[in-house]
């Protein structure tokens, strides 16, 4: 028995969004350790005497620190053989993959990736907004909400100023922070999309102007998780033009 | 029959990097329009009856221009009905899938996006290198090399002085600008990867600092198509300490 660890991305919520490579590793599983974003539907791949062990949080709680989570895949590995770790969208887009991949290397454990369809980009591209389009954005850049030290990344600053399409994960709990940064640089005006459950059944879209949004999002009762994408693209969301006449209080 | 349209993300390169969504679109296709960065073996999952088109570049030369590819999405939906574009990595990243999608659907087609696994996240990943890590990266910003009219994106100036992890798609006629204008900022030293024909076979990576990345690519011959990354998680590449030392006239 080969100890080994596997990170596995799940991709964005929709069950049908992991790769050949996520499914056919699946089912190469001794141990899945899986959290909230990865779909659970997943599971079904992985073969049924596999043991199977949810890490992530429910209610805001984590079941197990990072810590704990870093052991776990060590002794699991060590015990069961070959360790998948399933996360939400890609295993090194936030959420900690490389911490996983370095501590069970340190251990000389082999390791593996298999990248996966990254929520910045399959979320805003489920409601009709492409992060990027030729003469509208040459670049898109994706910002953690929550730092090591739960503060906005610095770089929001330069973001802020940016012609960038600004696409932020798990920034929910920062949502009136980035929203007057936009204002107090004068670019209150920009789009800005905030999209619940992204590719799920239950996908829930806002979209505005950055000064409104969080009016909208709170009158319309979206939350976490979320990702929010500020650009101009945002411009070409279908209902968009709709969406900022009736914010105005024009009648259509 | 229904006209249709399908982009579908091929993945960055690896044939089982492809969705299940998009196996399961690739079978249900009458029309396969497929470019370069399309891995080939992908064919194979549409039915042998339906009409498989090359619409790439070939040495540089496009086969088609794109509003050659505009009209032949719509004549091939109208006669044939539902047209797969099979697009490298993700249909929204830069590739001009949205020019595609809303010229469709100006034409009354139905038009849908199955998104993809992205090179400017997996192609690093297969190298080792995860786009954020806590503590290293907050954020990572995906810039192309050729805009519209063939420069550098303006957003270059602002990524070269930002924290965050910066990946440039299409930027191997720009590299020494690129380098330059780091070098320009105070900014020479910062850790840099190229990457040819990322998570492939024939994968070619150089590794080492911006100051002396062109003369790496050189003498090494790596060329198109290629991902360029720059920022401090290239120093978690497995050989980056060596390739410094090593570039330093240091024996090891």
């Amino acid at each position: 028995m080969q100890p080994k660890l596997t990170l596995v991305g799940a991709g964005p919520g929709d069950g049908e969004l992991i790769t050949l490579k996520g499914i056919r590793t699946l089912r190469q599983a001794d141990v899945v350790l899986y959290d909230d974003l990865a779909n659970a539907t997943l599971l079904e791949f992985a073969p049924e005497q596999s043991l199977k062990l949810y890490v992530g949080k429910r209610a805001g709680k984590a079941s197990f620190t990072q810590d704990e989570i870093n052991e776990l895949i060590i002794r699991l590995a060590q015990e069961h053989g070959h360790v998948v770790r399933l996360k939400g969208g890609d295993p090194y887009v936030f959420g900690r993959g490389f911490e996983e991949y370095d501590y069970a290397r340190q251990y000389g454990i082999c390791c593996e990736v298999v990248p996966g369809v990254s929520s910045s980009i399959a979320v805003a591209a489920s409601q009709g907004i492409p992060v990027t389009s030729r003469g509208v954005s040459e670049s898109f850049w994706v910002i953690t909400g929550t730092t090591r030290h739960g503060e906005l990344a610095d770089d929001m600053r330069l973001a802020v100023q940016s012609k960038a399409t600004v696409v932020v994960l798990m920034g929910m709990s920062k949502l009136s922070e980035i929203c007057a940064m936009y204002c107090q640089a004068g670019r209150g005006y920009m789009p800005m999309a905030v999209i619940q459950n992204g590719t799920r059944a239950d996908e829930q879209c806002v979209v505005g102007q950055v000064w409104n949004i969080p009016q909208l999002v709170a009158e319309q009762g979206v939350g976490a998780p979320a990702v929010l994408i500020i650009g101009e693209v945002v411009s070409l969301h279908p209902s968009y033009v709709a969406e900022c006449l009736r914010n105005a209080g024009v009648a259509i």
